[in-house]
């Protein structure tokens, strides 16, 4: 994704592009007055007082026109300087930019930049004349209050982008094409995979059975491995006394994103934003020796968060998540090592997912807001030391970035490249120090002492909610078939001939423990061999006379135009390969 | 379990029991004064006015002591009827008895027993003579308020049983004890299942590893065993809108049962106490034809119910718990097979746990309390009506019980009785014509029209945490190798010498998709065979250099004394037989 904002010449070609919509909107709206036209991330927006007028879907194309019918003049773009009085003169009768105006230290000149019957007052700068911002397109378009205060008048905020050629705009459209159609709002819908309802509560994801049904896949994929790496699993309640939560710390620096306490007895209750606290009280209900160490204790957990409704998003941002969270207790020997054990799992796991375009970020605190953090100056020294000696010690591609340390240590984060060209981070490494101290858990060591382990939060998949948006991104809701929730459509041709056969391969399949489904609708065998295109399913199988013969099935792998008739065995042998070899297709 | 109050005989008996314990009492503490002593449903107590004096552990014997002497004597026990101004007489100086007397009606005569120097206060009958009270025991000892009231002062509560035979005393006592190896709440603790902590609050279960994976498996296979019966499975938020619940009628009907409401921006958020209402709204939220009916979505939910802290016992009764429900939605014509597929499905999941003593509970409305449910008259007897049916015509044993309906609708429990004796309900069956109403579900019938369909809520193992419960009870912890968290602990004979092959053993076993340890620490090999044990891990496979050379393992089953040495191979495969047998043994 192109940063409009960070790219010098996309920002000055956008901020020039703002004030040639601004001159059409003039022509068009002659009442219309002008608050600020600024470059953003993904261009430039205007906002814009039309009096009663709102601006409607089908006005964009007339403003663009218009804009069009400027360019082609090649006007020139002027600056002048003038005095607060000129100014004030220049904009009477416009409250909007005499607000400005009056915001501007007094003993500066100010700038003002003109074009044809059009002039605006700018910090400029702009490109030379009007006839270079040719390829340009309003993209949406919103009520935005003045000065962003509810109590305000209510403004018309216009959206637009702008390239210096053409090819760029159309690969900036088909961009944004392929997000729309990689949405997972849009995908998991189309594939049943999820839903929302008010009546529930928003940000909090109802799974449909093909959701279910792939979240089973993720979260028994990502346990095995996990049993597989030594680690042993728990389950903890969601709920739990407000007391944990003072302990933890967490009441005290994350009380903000939590739901509301509840009042039972003569107890608060809270919701858990994480699982940290309860997973300490697990290793402190038992003895442990520096031989038992390290101890890894995993859990699907379901967490709950308050986000502003504002900022829930789909499954990316929720009030209600699935975590697939880790606290490991080491003594201070293991601690690297247990860092590359962890990272390490990652690159495994997201070997089978076929992620290959991440790097680490080391997330340290900020020197300049400590109020944020707990704990002494020195265990941070010694935990930022620990994760960059590692990064440095594999050779791992690293950068560091100050204040995106968690609350009670540093930590490393995968930051990974999605299909759509964003940055997010998936996985997690953290060193704490803090909380065995707050939970006084300890081990006995070689020396026979009592001494303090050290606890390394990770997550892998990082929440399942997210992560299956993720999938879905990136495949279009095409998923490989260890992950598909259905993995086979079981066509019969004549749904009463062959209608036994098809049962039988269905009974074969799911005896070796594929997700299967006969689709025996009376409906033609092309709309039914469509409809399992249409839902994605990765292979249909088609069963006639010809098959029943040999014992065999006619496949159609998903995308495909190619049918190959294949023993019901080799079939069989086929996706059991392909299911362990797992995997994943970027469409 | 007798119920002393219940049988007529044992309640007279203990009730003169509670007597002649007075009566020793006072000899012991001359000062003594005494409330009530009723029979209860596990023998008898005495509430006891002892001044500053309390009671403890080793008192009891001595009491015990008294009460023989006392009974060797054979004294009569004597009624007499005396006027309220008589009574006062003897009871002069007793505010206890005062009190008692001043609530009796006062035109009645007021009957007094007495035994030796023993006069007491009672409606009787009593035994003839003291002689007749040998067989006692004295359970256990409390603190308890006057008239239960924690402002008034602490008596001494004493409790005991009586019997008439010295053999019924002898079996309560052995009861008593297998009662105390089967709580679950022990076993729990000494297998590593599930733990609980004041810090996270009462009543929220913290599952162990070892609980983790007997959870597990028993989830993995209700929802396999569900998809194999066209069931399909969802995953809905814990916490919903209140408004979700007003709608459902839970606000009105069972409110005192949930958490208290948290205040989210402008809504109001709840725990849920059921998942009823989310999957009626994932019901509604695509259309239905009476052809895709009956839809049978089925979840393994988290839910929240508050139950007072003084009733919380263990897994059995808990504030979070897990469930394994489902809601189906029929057309009316469609009810009473549902029904019969869903009673069908629960006698087939029992008969996997080795299941077989119980009966069904058809629970109907208490016509006396018409208040407590919702819905119309007819609808009512309809649904009872349906249930009634399907019992008789499949020649089910059920019995009738009132005020055993749910709010919505009425019900079948099943009942088994326990290893300990007790009934309990495990499994329910729900007809609810409410619900889909105040939903306003439909689906399209085969005349176009719009129709209500009908929903059957149905909970096969009921909580997974009670069913935990019920399944250490009955088996003592000792699982069967299906459940067994741990069903193979590999002991190599010298950890040194042979961890290769034990390692190799485990893989293999492992990837047969067998639970296995290796015990490799450097203890005696008897030693590890008899933690094994300890640990009642199904299977001990012990391997030294005679298995390595035939690629075999000597096994030792739980509890046996004999060992067998048997090919991998061989184990492998009776091992799988086993599993695919599933079963459970009652210990």
């Amino acid at each position: 994704m192109i940063n409009f904002k960070e790219d010098e010449k996309l920002n000055v070609l956008n901020h020039s592009c703002a004030h040639l919509m601004a001159q059409a909107v003039k022509h068009l709206y002659p009442q219309a007055k002008f608050w600020v036209g600024p470059v953003v991330e993904e261009g430039f927006y205007y906002d814009i007082d039309l009096g009663d007028e709102v601006i409607r879907d089908e006005d964009l194309p007339k403003i663009e026109a218009e804009m069009h019918k400027i360019s082609e003049t090649g006007e020139k773009i002027v600056r002048k300087e003038v005095s607060h009085e000129e100014a004030r003169q220049i904009f009477k009768d416009d409250p909007y930019k005499e607000d400005l105006i009056a915001g501007m230290p007094a003993d500066e000149q100010i700038s003002i930049y003109t074009q044809g019957d059009y002039t605006d007052l700018c910090r400029g700068p702009h490109v030379d004349n009007v006839g270079l911002i040719r390829y340009f397109e309003l993209t949406k378009h919103s009520g935005a209050y003045w000065k962003g205060d509810a109590k305000n008048k209510m403004l018309q905020r216009i959206y637009g982008v702008c390239f210096y050629t053409e090819e760029e705009l159309k690969d900036y459209e088909a961009q944004l094409e392929d997000e729309k159609a990689r949405d997972h709002r849009k995908i998991g819908k189309e594939l049943q995979m999820f839903m929302f309802d008010d009546l529930v509560g928003a940000g909090l994801p109802m799974w449909l059975p093909n959701g279910f049904t792939l979240r089973r896949v993720l979260s028994d994929y990502i346990m095995d491995k996990e049993l597989d790496h030594g680690y042993i699993h728990v389950v903890t309640p969601s709920v739990a006394n407000v007391r944990l939560y003072k302990t933890s710390g967490h009441w005290a620096h994350y009380k903000d994103d939590m739901f509301p306490a509840m009042q039972l007895d003569d107890d608060a209750y809270v919701l858990r934003p994480m699982n940290c606290p309860e997973h300490m009280v697990i290793y402190k209900s038992s003895l442990h020796s520096y031989r038992d160490l390290p101890v890894r204790i995993a859990e699907v957990a379901n967490d709950f968060r308050y986000e502003a409704s504002g900022s829930l998003t789909g499954m990316e941002r929720v009030r209600a998540f699935t975590q697939n969270d880790s606290h490991i207790f080491v003594t201070p020997e293991q601690l690297k090592d247990e860092i590359k054990n962890v990272m390490l799992l990652i690159q495994d796991v997201y070997s089978d997912f076929n992620i290959t375009d991440y790097r680490f970020r080391l997330g340290l605190r900020d020197p300049a807001n400590t109020d944020k953090y707990f704990g002494n100056e020195e265990l941070w020294d010694k935990s930022e030391k620990s994760l960059r000696e590692v990064m440095q010690e594999e050779n791992w591609p690293y950068f560091e970035s100050l204040g995106d340390a968690a609350f009670y240590g540093p930590k490393i984060d995968v930051m990974i490249r999605t299909a759509v060209g964003h940055e997010v981070a998936l996985s997690t490494c953290q060193v704490d120090y803090q909380l065995p101290e707050r939970f006084e858990l300890n081990y006995v060591d070689r020396d026979g002492e009592k001494k303090t382990p050290i606890v390394i939060h990770r997550a892998i998949l990082g929440s399942l909610d997210r992560f299956v948006a993720y999938l879905l991104e990136e495949t279009k809701g095409v998923l490989p078939l260890w992950l598909a929730p259905i993995q086979c459509e079981i066509i019969p041709v004549s749904p009463e001939a062959h209608l036994d056969y098809a049962n039988e391969v269905k009974a074969d399949l799911k005896s070796c423990g594929f997700r299967v489904e006969v689709d025996s609708r009376n409906e033609k065998l092309g709309y039914r061999v469509r409809e399992a295109q249409q839902k994605k399913i990765p292979l249909s199988l088609v069963v006639g006379d010809g098959e029943i013969k040999d014992h065999s099935v006619t496949v159609r792998r998903y995308g495909e135009k190619e049918e190959n008739k294949v023993a019901l065995e080799d079939l069989i042998n086929a996706m059991r390969i392909e299911v362990r070899n797992k995997g994943l297709k970027k469409q």
